[in-house]
């Protein structure tokens, strides 16, 4: 293990890891089953999995080629997941593009994120294979577990009035922080570093995730439509159980609460005003943006904390997480 | 690796394996996830995949707790297809009983399916390591890739009016006999047989599960609905591509030909009798059972060609195939 100080730079990194997705050939026969595969990975996204282990990777070793490999069978059980949830929620683009049971079918979805599931997961496992590190798999499959349980529960919130905090959390946990935790840990024992380091990258991803969520939950409604490209407060229009709702029920008083709740489930043409002026009156935008610096701290705290990692690397790291939440969309 | 040859009875390893898989706790949170999987495992199907494995492990080897975990993960591996397929078909029954889709939704279908394929690559996944044999898992992948390839191809045939022989055959050793060869092939693994008669054991799945998808079709349309508690002829009804209309279209001459597809295609009241007058007129009843008769064989052959198993092993082989095939359901 040699600690690499002549760092590739984080655009470097992403564009090997593009040049390494363009080369996985999904021009396989059937095609009804191979043909949605290579068009969902064709949909590039921002590829932020792929990019947290291959940062962790290659802050220690050269095992390049294997971990673009695990990095793209991440990203790969990552768009897996994608297929199954727009199916699921009925979704009709992805990536401004058609979803695959639109485009596809029904049968396509299932049948071709299936296929993505098993693939994601016997490349892994042909990575883990050639570091001799076949102790690593479990971390994979925990993680995928999660995020089933956690889709779960996000549904479960469409037929409840009131979602506590802490289930909140735990869903975007689950639905979120856990894969990109895992790319952290996954990079981190890819790299080379011990147990303990590994669970501080896993941690960091935790926090990380978590602070990207609340802010799309935020951005959703305090965004710029114009930056973002999505509609303004589509989330309330569709009665979603954002961490704004949420915060709101936890700090209004009885009457305000029942205000708030009323209006919320309706579908008045002046919704979102109404909404705005409670979410004023009960200072939720800088509430929920405090929750979401506090995690941000958490990332940096974290970050610190490595003892194995030097400057360079801290940098590296800050430049990512700054990457992923200095955002407008 | 001691070869046993006071062997456990066939009606003893099912026992073993039935206690095994009531004890397997799903009552897990969040119900939504978990209960339509302890439905589903809790139709008791035929468990002709755990048995297979069970068999073959108990040769010679007494690792019971590994190999019963491991023959329960191959069972939840098929009842994770059972799940997609039926939604994809649109099943509405399964084991008598309403289908997870219907019963449970079409989300709880899509996320407890696939939380039930993780979980078995998780548990089996266990089991070779408790084994030490991780390289076992590539043997599953492969497998649980071509059944999501035959699924496909099944799909495909439907808006084909003329499949072929050979197709047919690549679709049914997809869907159904790859997983029974893996069945036989990972319990002679764990038993311990060498990589030569662990490929008899592969072959010999593939064989019996050709045969018993032969079978299937044959029974569909001259078997007796009092015992098979099937519709008569739902195959032809439902326009599938079975192995009697394939071998049918292949003997017969262009007209006869001509008149089969056109009559195939329709559903006239006198469907059936129409399809029946023509098949006897090309004797397919028995042309498909020569076929069927000749994997049986094949499946003789293949038992007699093992080399490190004794007589008594090879008898238990012999009706373990006898109770899969001499059947009317």
């Amino acid at each position: 293990m040699t600690l690499d100080t002549k760092l590739k730079s984080l655009v470097q990194l992403a564009e090997e890891y593009h040049k390494f997705a363009k080369s996985v050939n999904w021009n396989l026969h059937p095609k009804g089953l191979y043909e949605p595969i290579q068009y969902m990975m064709g949909l590039q996204g921002k590829s932020l999995r792929p990019q947290s282990l291959l940062m962790f990777a290659n802050f220690f070793s050269h095992q390049d080629e294997t971990a673009l490999k695990a990095a793209y069978a991440l990203e790969l059980f990552h768009n897996f997941t994608l297929v199954h949830d727009d199916l699921v929620d009925q979704s009709e683009t992805r990536r401004g593009k058609p979803t695959i049971h639109l485009k596809f079918g029904v049968h396509a979805a299932v049948l071709s994120g299936d296929s993505m599931m098993i693939y994601s997961i016997k490349m892994l496992n042909e990575c883990f294979s050639e570091l001799n590190k076949p102790d690593l798999m479990p971390i994979f499959y925990n993680m995928a577990i999660e995020v089933c349980e956690g889709q779960d529960l996000d549904m479960s919130f469409e037929s409840k009035q009131i979602v506590l905090l802490e289930d909140y959390l735990k869903m975007i946990r689950q639905k979120t922080s856990v894969l990109l935790a895992t790319c952290f840990k996954l990079g981190a024992a890819i790299g080379g570093l011990d147990r303990k380091e590994r669970q501080k990258a896993y941690q960091l991803g935790e926090c990380l995730g978590l602070a990207f969520q609340i802010q799309d939950d935020w951005l959703d409604f305090y965004g710029d439509p114009s930056i973002t490209g999505k509609q303004r407060a589509g989330d309330v229009l569709r009665c979603k159980k954002t961490i704004l709702l949420i915060k709101a029920l936890d700090v209004a008083s009885e009457t305000v609460k029942e205000t708030l709740l009323k209006h919320y489930q309706q579908n008045e043409p002046n919704k979102i005003e109404v909404i705005d002026q409670i979410f004023n009156q009960l200072q939720i935008r800088q509430i929920v943006y405090e929750l979401f610096m506090s995690y941000r701290n958490e990332c940096n705290q974290i970050i610190e904390s490595f003892t194995s990692l030097h400057e360079i690397h801290k940098n590296q790291i800050r430049d990512f997480i700054n990457q992923v939440l200095n955002r407008n969309s």
